[in-house]
């Protein structure tokens, strides 16, 4: 896949993370993946959904993911969400 | 679409909502819709995974969909995302 990029989504506004999508498929990009896990779950589908809805009108949904994933803290191993939302021309 | 039911994600516990979507599939549903907005929607796909990997091994991904709602509160209109996970044998 070429031309691909990701965006993974953290604590910051929402539109930080707007930004940085727009930004690449400015670059050039064909698709966007928005990676997300844990409580930044919520986000990743308010960037997806402003991305689409107030920005490029000429981007749709490709491909939307979830799986979980294996966390290790000082606690011990924990399992988290994650999910993978890709959006293209 | 017979024997298909829904969850509402709210703010309680993931596991009292993974109760009510493994009960649902004992009652004999074949597909079972689980829905969420806003911050709700990260409980959401624990609850997906949660039911998946622990409890209904047979239970598959049929759908992931996400979207936006217009929300009319005190403070006027607003937008929240929204997202639907289906998951069925």
């Amino acid at each position: 896949m070429e031309n691909d990029d990701v965006v993974f989504i953290g604590n910051k506004p929402v539109m930080n993370y707007v930004l940085a999508v727009v930004t690449q498929f400015s670059g050039g990009a064909n698709n966007v993946t928005i990676k997300a896990r844990g409580r930044a779950i919520s986000r990743a589908v308010d960037v997806a959904e402003v991305v689409r809805n107030r920005f490029l009108d000429d981007v749709e949904l490709k491909e939307i993911l979830i799986s979980t994933e294996k966390v290790t803290s000082d606690r011990g191993e924990s399992n988290v969400s994650a999910m993978e939302i890709t959006i293209g021309k």
